[in-house]
């Protein structure tokens, strides 16, 4: 299987060529000095080889990254407030080339269930947040701290979820007079809930595949593709960078855009993008952001950029126009997030601990609320907590704005809360009701709440509506989006929708 | 409360520095002249030494503004075809300095409820239309005559529209087995429609907040923050700015982009910018849109951009490449608009007064056309005004359509009102059917027209899909959108489902 | 009628004047040579004279395009991988002057009913792709083997559907308790499916019209404006080129925006616009294709662009840094496409023949499959043609991606079909079952399927929800809007709906 690929049969000429010649796109700023680009490493020389013919666009990607154009060493010299890798050192080896691609597939063979032997190196195709780790170590850390880093356990580890599941994905079947679901597939999962949630990744066996240069052999992965926040990586490790610093440019100036978080957070489940495209502070970006700068570190309020997108409000490090720290960078989002406003029947206190397939309701549900609201609240965050992060997201906004406007703001936005969650609370004592009288087969009857077609549309107010409301009060204040798509308007609706079943059919 | 704020503890030089040094994005056309800027008054530069501090972007906002750059005097000397201020002339005090802080913040204080000492000056937080007029005397006046000036009116004055209102955003109850709503709070209210329609603000007190500078005493406002289209303002004055002239940069560049229009424009009920965005125009924009310049004045169809925007249409004054005028600008958005196309029962001839909650329909409801759809004639413009908007837009089309094209475009769109209206009349007829059969509670029954399901799915018709399949009409000649997004589509479905719920029904 | 143009009371030297000046936009890379630009032809000059003053909009949209400053002698003598035109040579005439008003509007003037005496030169209203195949031979030959260009056709001449079309846009009318639906007028059509597919272009006759000119004739044309894909023109050719190549600069750059595809790909029938936004693809190009070169020919990966568009997949030629071809350009979308997925009951193996009425499905119907989902596989391609046209989409994909990321998306983009021609079949199931207890009136008893509003629910399904879940498998992987937004949740709710209605009405 080992080859000498200096005597490949490729043009290799040429490809140095392109290597030379093209710089496709305008350097990131910051990069652009003038000094000539490191020598890559000898390994990393190797893979591009042949991986610049086969797949240019990697290629072309990554030559446009920082990672091709610094060395780990470069960017330790930095200035503190301006350091893009936060580990304070990094080992020799690596330190001195730019990160290419030795550097990360090469990277911690032994801890990859994936390493196999390629043109005599042990590579391995997925690259971990462990292996990031070594150069980015307190993001790492951070994120490690996230509800998304444990995406995948918490969707599958807690069987309400399974069974919301199950009955959105599952195959359906009608015997006699009764609708049932099957389990979903895995790969119809991997394409579904996982996609976002992140897959957990496993070896399978290895296979052997022609190439240019004979037989070679490969290891298959199941649940590959993936870039799912929560990835269970075949080093053991969680999560997945490449989620929001994409693929092989991972540029700073693509995380910090909204198009980034839109990828899973626009469904009306949580319709983050479609609220924040319809903000003031969505308008500003669309019109103007095209002359702000996405790269810089520190980014100054003002200066680089006039309003804020997902990541100023709740990822970024700020500063004003004179470097003045406005708030610090942390990759735990939750640092500014007094509430979780999505995805559960009632918004609530955010978690104590990211790991929420362990927390029961006061009704013993695998959930942070019973169906009538009371909260888990040894699970949540305390008040004063609460607090804090309030105060610091606060802070951002009186970059741009006065304490009266911060305040009202969020006087208007924890009042939504109050009233999303007393419509949820109306809607689920209905469908109560509805169970009560045998309607419909509840939880007392050892029935799914999901599985039936009233059930799934009080799914609708909660999932999709009373969120959908919560999003736009925290982002734009409100209007249009909030009423009528998707929000107030339609919340009322499934209120009447159940309303008007549970009288018809009680008649009956 | 006073104080000398040359003591203030603040970096004072960091800030000058600061100020100087930043010019954070490209400048607007026409400012980027070489002339030093002018200096700002004494009373502004009191306000920015703290201010730039505390709120770094609105300053920065502001600095990149033509406000910053440019005295009224220097405006008032453009050519008249090129002057951005449409008053002939502009107080002594003012005319000579850049419309800085103090000279909005402090003007015509007397006016302002919201007036309050600080640092030795009378000043208001919220700045009003009627502020703005001292400048821009022609858009302030052409502005109140519109619909949206007097948009918190029009909605709280009128019995219908508060029942909707209500039956969208009240609180739920259900006792026996009667579902009701309640009156919705203020603060619910302003987080949802009164958003883009805007707020009545009040003066509700004074408080006290400790600062760098000790306590201050500041006024406590209800109904703030809001920047909505008829926000009744503490001088009495009806309508804001700011919804379009966005904030401290007031950018026409910002307004002239449908990104702006959005913000109000884009739910189901009103979907202009869904039905833009899938448009030729809106294709043209989105390609190419970034090299369009849209700061021009006046704004030269072909040499500064290639299709239309919403502003194109709307608002704008336009010229050839030569400079001749095509169309003049107008602040009075019905100059345009022959008919009315959405958040009413039926489309209409437009109203001839922008108050339309005293407007009568035949059947005595405060609507400009009657269940059965006839018309409130007295109230709407005749034909020979529908004639004369009709023509006005048909001038702009034809800057890049032949008149086949125009007139054939306008024919299909005028044949859309027929044909939704006929829709929304069966709709209408299935519903009164429903109500006379006594199997939902209607007027003639002292319901409310809202509150039960079929009545809110007969809502979905008229409110979201007629006006959708105009909207396409009017603005792309319809498609994709217009059938299947909201359109006629979901138009048929609604009839479909109240012939099914009522003969269903009707058979019990 | 015959007018001697250089005495029109025009102010021509003004109208020359802004002719040589505005140059309004960036040149098009590789027209923005020194040379100076050809001049126009004698007839495109007196065209000029006063099209330039009527309609600077389209003039100038001409002006800034490479028709304008090009001839196509010039553009044959680009080597041939550069070559913007396929035809081997360009008549005489046309081959020397820019392609202009004359070049285009007085060719092949004996084929086109529309052409007219105007100012001594038989000009016609509307250019057809029989025109534009002149100098574009290649393309306009492959364009005619698309479903595109007899969308008009396989819509109008389907007798099902007709039928949907007609229970969509029909006049409803409610007579006992019948609700029926008329035949939809032809204006309404035009509004809407017509809008994408293309209408059938017909000269109604003559009419006159005042203008500047004294008294002048023009046709009356029905079906007009148009621009649909497969509009029939008043030469008999099938199909229209600005739907993509739009208007007058029928730029290259907007065709392979994304923008262009979504005007009439953006329903929730074919949602490919909003599942590309919300992509990874989708993601880099809302981020950073600002900074890409979307007119060079050949299109190189990673040089030119750093993710693909809906072109960069389905039309266009694609080359590596050095010019390699990747995959040759083809305007036979299908070339790459080995399945069909929306628009039909179930997704299939594309269909051989671009006329799809005349196909007949195992069970009589107009359709390549059964309700119950059996193929009409002798109209479709085979395996072994479906694993060429993978390949050749394969092909492309391994340009950014490696083999096992590549299979592994296929595998289970293949497995979407399964899933989703899986819950097609149960809801039809559904259907059949309420139609076969005559709760519902089907085919079986010559009741449409689309007139009833639990058989518009059962569309719904695979109408809109079914194909989201293919394109979200096809172009993202998945994800949020795959699952939340009009994809598998929505195709749960649709099943859930059946079951429960035919539950409920079966008890009656």
């Amino acid at each position: 299987m080992k080859r000498t690929w200096s005597l490949a049969p490729l043009g290799v000429c040429a490809f140095l060529a392109a290597i030379a010649i093209h710089r496709p796109f305008p350097l990131p700023a910051g990069a652009a000095d003038s000094a000539p680009d490191p020598a890559v490493s000898a390994a990393t020389e190797a893979c591009l080889e042949c991986h610049a013919l086969l797949h240019p666009g990697i290629v072309a990607d990554w030559r446009a990254s920082r990672h091709a154009r610094r060395t780990p060493a470069q960017a330790l010299a930095s200035e503190p407030a301006a350091r893009r890798l936060s580990s304070d050192s990094v080992p020799a080896p690596l330190a001195d080339s730019p990160v290419g691609c030795a550097e990360c597939h090469a990277l911690r063979a032994d801890e990859h269930a994936d390493a196999f032997e390629h043109n005599g190196v042990r590579v391995h195709v997925v690259v971990s947040s462990a292996d990031c780790a070594v150069c980015h170590a307190a993001e790492a850390e951070e994120y490690a701290g996230n509800l998304m880093a444990h995406a995948f356990g918490n969707l599958e580890d807690n069987a309400l979820y399974r069974d919301l599941q199950q009955h959105i994905l599952g195959r359906t079947s009608r015997e006699g007079d009764e609708l049932s679901f099957g389990a979903p597939a895995e790969a119809v999962k991997e394409q579904a809930c996982l996609y976002c949630h992140g897959t957990r990744l496993a070896v399978a066996g290895t296979e052997e595949r022609e190439s240019d240069f004979g037989t070679m052999s490969f290891p298959v992965l199941t649940g590959w593709p993936n870039q799912g926040v929560g990835r269970v990586n075949l080093d053991g490790s969680l999560g997945s960078c490449t989620p929001c610093h994409t693929r092989h440019s991972f540029a700073i100036e693509v995380a910090r855009q909204p198009y980034t978080c839109k990828e899973c957070h626009l469904g009306p489940d949580v319709p983050v993008y479609k609220v924040y495209s319809s903000s003031k502070h969505g308008n500003l970006f669309e019109s103007q952001g095209k002359n702000w700068d996405f790269s810089a570190v520190p980014w100054k309020v003002g200066a680089d950029f006039a309003a804020p997108t997902c990541a100023v409000c709740h990822v970024s490090g700020l500063a004003d126009a004179d470097g003045g720290e406005i708030v610090a960078r942390s990759h735990r989002m939750y640092d500014r997030l007094a509430w979780r406003i999505f995805g559960l029947i009632y918004s609530h206190p955010h978690p104590r601990n990211p790991l929420t397939s362990t927390i029961r309701s006061p009704d013993g549900l695998p959930l942070p609320a019973a169906l009538d609201g009371r909260l888990a609240a040894e699970s949540l965050i305390d008040e004063a907590e609460q607090a804090r992060r309030r105060a610091t997201m606060q802070g951002i906004c009186r970059a741009c704005h006065a304490s009266s406007w911060v305040e009202g703001h969020f006087a208007r936005y924890e009042r939504t809360h109050t009233e999303t969650n007393a419509a949820v609370s109306e809607a689920t004592r209905l469908l109560a009701e509805i169970w009560s009288r045998g309607l419909a087969a509840g939880p007392d009857r050892q029935g799914s709440p999901f599985d039936e077609a009233i059930e799934q549309r009080w799914c609708d107010l909660w999932l999709f509506y009373a969120n959908s409301t919560r999003f736009a009060a925290a982002m734009a204040g409100g209007g249009d989006y909030a009423v009528f798509a998707d929000g107030q308007y339609a919340q009322a609706q499934v209120i009447k929708d159940l309303h008007d079943w549970l009288s018809h059919r009680a008649l009956r």
